[in-house]
């Protein structure tokens, strides 16, 4: 079948690959509907990431269940499934406390740039609908696997409320999904950091109040202004830089959180500056398992779209170049058709 | 009038200073029931934060209003008042959202370790009691000041809820005071980290379940155990330290909060590792304005003793006598008597 291989810096290469097959009794197999390239792959197509050998590209997927291992009985062959990016049994410790994301046995998905994929521990991890969904709808549910659940989760851990000012800082698709989160929780202003057009106006469409085109210290200035120099209620850090990290510290009012998922590259946070600045902190990977059956249900109702953040369908065989479209900021995010 | 100022390194010395005078229309002037020796005092005695120059020493206070500026409504001489060592309006918004320790007019008092103090912002720094109170309640009405504020701030900043196992690093009178403040709010379980019998009995006392007395990955070790491998659902960090620091993130399970009240002294938090841990943190200087109405109120109503946390009372000019011995760890917390 047809998979994504990273083999080093800028070397993206569809290949033929092996079918996954089932190696545990929890496991399931799946047909991917649609796959798709998150910004996180851009870490090691960028080399920020070592590449050590070849790597089975994809952690975002949605599809049709076509064999489980013995003990899996939550899903059947023939059923829709999304899961979460974030392999999880969900009955661990953490699982019950909702951090699914750090579950006791926690792995990481790979390989869904691809036809078909094997997902482990598929009933911690898989949640099937009703009945097969139409095909307008696979974009956003495919987006409810990783970028979605991980701007819901940035939110979240942001503790955004009903009137909050929110700042999104980032306007790469977990941004955006950011705000579409902080909007559904009912944030009364949300600041969106973006110099994109197209990004500019899909955050506008999902519920931004206020588009801030500087950045850095202007950025920061410009977040102080239109707070009367309060500050935020609650940010979103959805890059993962120092930088990134130093705007959101500098825009967030004494008490609020700071809702991090950018994972931090290079970031090193002075504990005495963070004391004095009192912003508080929760980040990590995202938990989508927790959020996976609301997000799922409010995407069915067609009471959110997050599917238009895909502006770059491609595909499976040129997944080279879907890299290279984000890589290259033409893209927000692509779309890989199975 | 009796003062006590620190020169250098070691160098605290009782002596004469000049009487406090109203400067401003909001300030009041104070005669001080009793006066005290902060843990963070210790970091000037030690020469761990610089002094460029003699340093009129003291941050918490309470007594008796001798004088009100022309400003001052809501206190008036005779009146018996609590203060926070953080002066604040109570009006900006950030005393609004409870985080008074971040006023936009916020100073931090100085000079109450003598007979009078200068209270700056009275109307929204002060809180006067119905009566004044007997003599047996000053220790626990002082301790309101700062460390049980302090410590109650971790408490809170840490989300400690019904129920909740919690770790308190440090067992200084603020870690101790967390353990109370933890046992207040309901805590399940409360290990408090300490290897000094005195401060492990009055751990006991305000309510600790379990002492561990190792420290560093031995300490770590050992709560792990105890939390069957999962983790505190809230850390107390009271130290300030890089090691206490690791100490907090390594015994948090993901999800869960570290409040810190430590003054960082040296910490650095490496991004990605924080984010992999999935521990939440809330810190800085603690709001204690806004707990000090129902912290007054349990003191008062003897519900609680945070009193007990001095075992060294000392009168005022033997100041530095005091300073030894928290410095040497001969006592917890020394109380001056005025």
């Amino acid at each position: 079948m047809l998979g994504t291989m990273l083999y080093g810096p800028g070397d993206v290469r569809s290949q033929d690959v092996p079918e996954p097959k089932i190696l545990l009794p929890t496991d399931a197999i799946i047909r991917l509907s649609a796959t798709c390239i998150c910004g996180s792959d851009l870490w090691p197509f960028r080399g920020l990431n070592d590449v050590s050998a070849p790597m089975a590209m994809g952690h975002e997927y949605c599809g049709i269940v076509v064999e489980v291992g013995s003990a899996v009985t939550s899903v059947k062959p023939g059923q829709f499934v999304v899961g979460s990016f974030c392999l999880s049994d969900n009955t661990c410790p953490h699982c019950k406390f909702g951090f699914q994301s750090s579950c006791e046995q926690r792995e990481f998905m790979t390989g869904a740039q691809a036809a078909f994929a094997r997902v482990p521990l598929a009933d911690g991890t898989l949640i099937a609908t009703a009945e097969i969904p139409p095909d307008d709808l696979i974009p956003s549910l495919l987006a409810a696997s990783d970028v979605l659940g991980t701007g819901w989760y940035a939110a979240d851990a942001a503790r955004v409320q009903p009137g909050s000012t929110v700042v999104v800082v980032g306007d790469g698709a977990v941004g955006l999904m950011g705000v579409l989160a902080a909007k559904q929780m009912g944030a009364g202003r949300i600041i969106a950091m973006s110099r994109h057009k197209s990004r500019q106006d899909l955050a506008l469409e999902y519920g931004a109040t206020d588009i801030i085109s500087e950045r850095g210290d202007a950025g920061v200035a410009r977040i102080r202004e239109l707070t009367r120099n309060i500050g935020a209620d609650a940010v979103l850090e959805c890059v993962g830089t120092q930088e990134s990290m130093k705007q959101a510290i500098n825009v967030a009012r004494p008490g609020s959180m700071i809702g991090y998922v950018g994972v931090p590259h290079g970031v090193e946070l002075d504990g005495q500056a963070l004391f004095f600045s009192q912003t508080g902190m929760m980040g990590g990977p995202a938990p989508v398992r927790r959020f996976l059956p609301h997000l799922m249900d409010l995407i069915l109702k067609r009471e959110i779209n997050p599917g238009k953040v895909f502006d770059l369908s491609l595909p499976l065989a040129d997944a080279a170049e879907g890299y290279r479209a984000m890589d290259e900021r033409r893209a927000i995010k692509t779309l890989l058709l199975t």
